[in-house]
């Protein structure tokens, strides 16, 4: 099997979400990193990619975009792992250049930079990939198998969280410092992790939310965007969801969790004990299904041998470079549309709370 | 110390909470439960007194009400355990006959049934009680006093929920049919469990609601009242609290959940496994704490050595006994404040959920 | 039903087990506490008495077995409370005396002493109950029934263990005091706890121990009894079993712990959670039962509600009481075979570690 | 940082551990696997040797010794994975062409393979390193470092476990058959998992085991090796261990779980949920430690990310390439004496059990 060729957009020295797109590269063996414009200072582009082994470094993503494009051993994708606001013109370049593309979450940073990738994706022939990483664990896939088959019933409730505390106080570091700036990150909370939560919603219940109600709010001082969000979302069907966002939860490192009640049966699972999730048809015990029980999708050792995030985030480019290899037709793989979902998600939110919470259609 | 007499109006034969009273007035042997009115029935309320062996049964509450109030040796107080709209008319008979007066939650199941029973506590001079049990679990005064004392620093958020399952399907049985019925109950979920989750976060965090926007829904076809409801409140001092409640959510027994965020730290509690709690401090490991751990308020065994459900039911009593028998002042049983803060938030409620969410101010 | 007449011997002002059965005695009901001899300082015995509202209080216990025997309205039973080597005493007097006998574990501090009680029990028409109250957990008694109906196949493994921390240090106080003591305790942690884990083994799987090997161990300096110890079991039909028994565990409060495991199935439970057991078919996830979950019996209030040490306690009084009331002819309350077979536990422990752990046949 | 090259012996297609030593070797980017002798049928070998991209195949790891050792851009190390007694023929062959080893444990099969890698060790400049991987979880090493600065003060009882259930019946397939066939294995479950649980209980404490006494078993009809163990042990210092290795655990899936008690606090930690451990100082809450609490070593991603099998395998392969490329001195990679140990572990073990449990002295 060919091993494909991968580049990035990003990533440089210090930064942490580049690191973790390298090690899920790299984890089935089907990547080799070869090319980067890892930052957009030159000096320290080139001081990462020496770093890395890279054979090839750009100055910029604009050169990188053009040569590649050219190359006969040319990158087969492309990663952008940048701050929100720099996802569209990357995004834009490689698409033109006929290169796919594997964009980190949120989409972007506004609504007129995620039209511009949306217009850029429609207009090119190469394709378009959202690392909604979380969608790719094993267990998730699971959940999303078993509400497919009906072992929930009609869904009725679905309480989501995603609760953090690392912005507790108004700490200052390269990761805090851009999330929390309207101009780079355009949302807080709700866009860095209320996104995920959003997304995963969606993905497991197969359901749609057609509107929303929000309210957010920044508990510390000065801080430009949101670090907390109670959320009420009316899905297809007539289910009903409550969602909570928060940055400033203590005691929660990264406390992604989902529980889906359906008329028959519910599913609870929990991001930090990713292996094991709840399943209870009603009226019988709880079972307690492990990673591995009922199929092997997305795993790489048997139940009992934990695995998790960097595992969960190297099945989504494992199945990138199935599609990419032309292995398999159909994929998991979030795209342009969980993308704008997404945005829509965060536009949708700040809407509402800005008018006391009205419900905001789709 | 003189043992307290009891009297009892509802709780016979195939009712619930009535024996729960019964068990948590006696665990501590301060109550001797006399006489009763044990059911609406005249036949089984006297089937019923002779099993429980009680010296004197009535065939109203009215005749004991005004029959307890002339004896040397009548009731020292009396336990209403009736459906909701059956507390109104016996609390009042026994408050005008002078005779205190425990009642079970919530308070009525009309505003109007309300007021006529705060209007008698007002010129009454007997006392009057309600049983928000699960605020006197050991733990719970616990998180009231490490909140008094500071220990997570101003209060930014709660998260409350109350999940049951039974109520899944449109069973029908002696406890759901009065509860499901808007003449009998007030209310659905919001009342029966959600009335709890609403005095637990009030309790504990000191802080009252100041509004709340509220969507209600019924699951279960031809179901009358609300069986899930998704609550967003707002706090005194701008603290925000998300609350769930539902008794269709499959999996959960008797789910009542509290998480408590402050600037400095955070207390979560779980209902179902009660004799722990966990503390964390921002930037610290989260620590167990045990029932026991710093004071034994309303502990009867060490730790390690389960107390539950009808321990916690019996520290009210007992706090009850002592209020009665002069031996302390203040108290932490609730009282009929509570239970009209219990009704506002059933009526603002159904309020907000009529009208899209609107927030409803106190 | 008639209220039976219950005896106390021992259990005064600063003991603990007293207060355990007293409240155990009247959770449901079935019992009144009408005479004691709670201390053998008479002084303390008088102040206790009046304390707890006892109509009839004695200087000796057997002044106490001899003129209650001859009263009309004599107690139907009496529980002996005190400590190992002063149960003999009073458990044969009552028993010559023809009253029932209600006595806490382990049976005594000596075979000698347990000899004589055995040799009573022979010769007395009186009844004699053993209070190991954790096989009166619902729970457990659920434990016992799937196995008796082969849920688990053939029994290949027990692993049980009983683990508290509070003898960590030469701590001095009423309750350390006289179990470090050889004479009143005739062993340390095997005969305290270990006896109830031994017990449960026993209890649970309905196979006995033929033979085990022992390693005691005094961990804290100038402890003349055991605080830990490492035991090795064999069953009937081959079974295999591994006992913890540890007052030094620093981290447990009353982990008492068992798990079961057989050619097709597997149960598991901690006394800290009593309200749920894990149960596993060999193949298929693992179950959360719950209190409640296939049978109710010793349950008092709806799964979720939790309940525990008292209530187990409980459990044991209120078969007693049925036992006594002639209601059933058959129990499962511990008597004196249990008591021997505890006995046997301790010596069998202490003698084969005297002998480098040498397998002692029972 | 130079890629240093790995060559593997055993490993090919149907293979679990060869797959699990790729992935980690590879999960950091200090290894490029280049040459295999990856089966004993040579066809087997070389379509497997295809499938990974390998540049090198070798139909005989003789061959592959012998040649690698003479080019120029030879393997800088290679991993032995085949079944236990297939260790000491290629470990012996590649130390003598002088390229380092890593070898999967036990050590070998017998006493005698053990000796004669242990000669070979002795004579050749070549290093060896074993795969005890779960000494190099994070909090494993946290655990080995609080114990070290005396955090639980002198270390008293050890209760350490690795229980599975995937031998419960007398399955046949690829993994099995090997491991329970006393040619190939050795020794059954005390080989395959007791040596993990024993390696883990000495590097974490820091005590050496100075005897033991051990009863294995043999559940499951006509299996030639042990599939449950109960073991006792005898530390340094005077600590009391007691060990139990299971392959017949209904429930289990990989439970290894150590925990540490000393006179002041303790320490646990269960391998299914490895990213937390529990730490108690006697008298104080029991804390919940989280990886990356204080200090990282060994993790890519904060807290709250899950990190399992895979990465703690992987830091093995990380920290041999330090030692390798002299980039540090000093590594906690078990290395001969650890493989001594376990082998040490196993012969006692069966001497012990077939003299009814006497006591072997190290």
């Amino acid at each position: 099997m060919r091993k494909l060729k991968l580049g990035m957009v990003g990533g440089g020295q210090g930064a942490f979400i580049g690191g973790v797109h390298r090690i899920a590269s790299r984890l089935d063996d089907r990547w080799q990193l070869v090319a980067g414009a890892l930052s957009s200072d030159p000096e320290r582009a080139s001081e990462s990619a020496k770093l890395l082994g890279l054979s090839r470094s750009y100055a910029s993503f604009e050169d990188m975009a053009k040569q590649e494009a050219q190359l006969d051993d040319g990158i087969d994708a492309v990663s952008i792992v940048t701050p929100n606001n720099m996802h569209a013109d990357p995004v834009i370049a490689f698409l033109n250049a006929g290169i796919d593309v594997i964009c980190d979450k949120p989409l972007a940073a506004t609504q007129e930079q995620a039209s511009k990738i949306a217009e850029a994706v429609q207009s090119s022939k190469a394709r378009f990939f959202l690392t909604h990483n979380y969608t790719a664990y094993p267990l998730i896939r699971q959940m999303q198998k078993l509400i497919q088959n009906n072992a929930l019933g009609k869904i009725r409730v679905v309480q989501v969280e995603y609760a953090q505390d690392w912005l507790t106080t108004d700490v200052s570091n390269r990761q805090a410092d851009w999330r929390t700036d309207p101009q780079q990150a355009g949302a807080g909370a709700i866009g860095d992790i209320g996104t995920h939560a959003f997304n995963l919603m969606e993905f497991t219940t197969g359901l749609k939310c057609i509107s929303l109600s929000a309210e957010l709010h920044s508990f510390v001082p000065d801080r430009a965007v949101d670090d907390n969000a109670h959320i009420r979302l009316r899905l297809e069907d007539g289910a009903r969801a409550q969602l909570w966002v928060s940055q400033v939860a203590v005691g929660h490192e990264n406390g992604l969790r989902i529980r889906i009640y359906g008329e028959e049966g519910s599913l609870m699972w929990h991001q930090e004990n990713p292996n094991q999730m709840h399943f209870t048809k009603f009226g019988s015990p709880t079972q307690i299904l492990t990673r591995g029980f009922g199929g092997d999708e997305g795993s790489r050792t048997p139940p009992g041998h934990p695995e998790g995030y960097l595992e969960g985030f190297a099945n989504l480019y494992t199945e990138i470079a199935d599609v990419i290899s032309g292995n398999i037709h159909h994929h998991l793989v979030p795209d342009i549309s969980s993308g704008l979902d997404g945005m829509w998600f965060i536009q949708a939110c700040q809407n509402s709370s800005a008018n006391e919470g009205a419900w905001i259609p789709r």
